[in-house]
């Protein structure tokens, strides 16, 4: 493994005083272009094996720039908690012929309870085990291990999901600090069945302590099904 | 496995205003003394596979109550965290035949340069890859793979070293929040040649962000021996 690497800055808008929340929906997309054409560019380097695009929000989630931004940083490596989730996937996949996403957005629908919202192209989602209150998951209804290969419509059915997801949070919580990850296939095979891509984003109400560092097990005292609620009813004018 | 636990809260001092750092060495060892009894205790409960002993200090450090305590789970399942640990020391002693950690003592004091102080059956060390700034690890000189079958002489030294390393934790970083966690075996097989218990203190002087939850990786600005070498520097009249 080389130690090399790239780090770079998305910076949202050139006004100080938005946030992702508050932008147009059609400057979110432009967002969700620029992250997807640094990966598509990036990508022609061969020694970048991962490249992880995550945002962090308010001085909770660990930001340390007022400005809004999202980072992008390409790895040598897979990271270890991305092995974890692809191998995971792919075990599923092996045993069911079947991709666990797609799996689970069956059953979330069916059952509802979980469901936060959706449109054409996603669905936003309290996960069953999540490790944080409030934690979210935008999930596209079309099975796609790669973010930067989704289709243009999906972009923009991106932006519109996000937006609004982003603006509940902001009223249900008081615009709370959260982290933003997209998680998406390492290369070079980044176009599978197994894997399927999606977007996490995880309020930051509660403190990682002993117990989550000594286990790896996060104690949440919110149900999924009870965020799920708060939010679902919290509905933004951006997706009616 | 069975949905079953306990939770212990170990009240180390009945005066609000001491902390353990602050407390006398005897004191800090019937702390120690309890953890083992109550570890000794909850043992004979056959569900339980692993017990977790952890200290929480400073709101930063996720401590929900002011008074000093330190805190005991006892879990049906081995964590996670600890699995990883236990199964990357057995690998490497299949293969060496010698327990890592031993090896490691063994480099470290050769080196001497991420060896913070010592004591006739403790090294307090910054670890090769800390993955926070200040981290150390208290580790027991003679091969010992469970916290509580320590020899007498042993909690008291671990006092010592403890209430050393706490007290330049509070002078060099100015009372830092930090965790404390006992790595210690699973059961049953908690006396074994491949494990070595060990206490971890981690000062909380960063922010875990979007990357290190995207990656499992960590982010650490201070070299393990600038570190070591602000601690080693910091001599306490405890261990003279």
């Amino acid at each position: 493994m080389n130690g090399i690497g790239a780090h770079e800055v998305i910076i949202e808008t050139p006004d100080h005083q938005q946030t992702l929340a508050t932008l147009p929906v059609n400057r979110i997309e432009e967002v969700l272009w620029a992250y997807r054409d640094r990966i598509l560019d990036l990508k022609k380097d061969r020694r970048f094996k991962y490249i992880l695009i995550f945002k962090n929000h308010g001085e909770a989630a660990g930001a340390s720039l007022e400005h809004t931004h999202s980072q992008l940083i390409a790895l040598p490596v897979v990271p270890k908690r991305v092995l974890e989730e692809v191998d995971g996937s792919r075990q599923y996949y092996n045993f069911k012929e079947r991709c666990i996403f797609c799996d689970m957005i069956r059953q979330e629908v069916e059952k509802s309870t979980r469901v936060i919202a959706e449109n054409d192209d996603f669905i936003a989602m309290a996960p069953f085990a999540p490790r944080f209150p409030f934690e979210m998951w935008i999930v596209p209804k079309t099975h796609q291990s790669a973010f930067e290969e989704s289709q243009k419509h999906e972009f923009e059915q991106l932006s519109l999901i996000l937006k609004d997801m982003l603006m509940r949070l902001d009223k249900v919580l008081d615009h709370p600090a959260y982290n933003t990850i997209i998680h998406t296939s390492p290369f070079p095979e980044a176009s599978n069945d197994y894997y399927h891509w999606h977007m996490e984003i995880m309020p930051k109400l509660t403190k990682v302590a002993g117990f989550e560092w000594g286990t790896g097990f996060y104690i949440n005292p919110t149900p999924p099904e009870e965020s799920a609620k708060f939010l679902r009813e919290a509905a933004t004018a951006v997706l009616a």
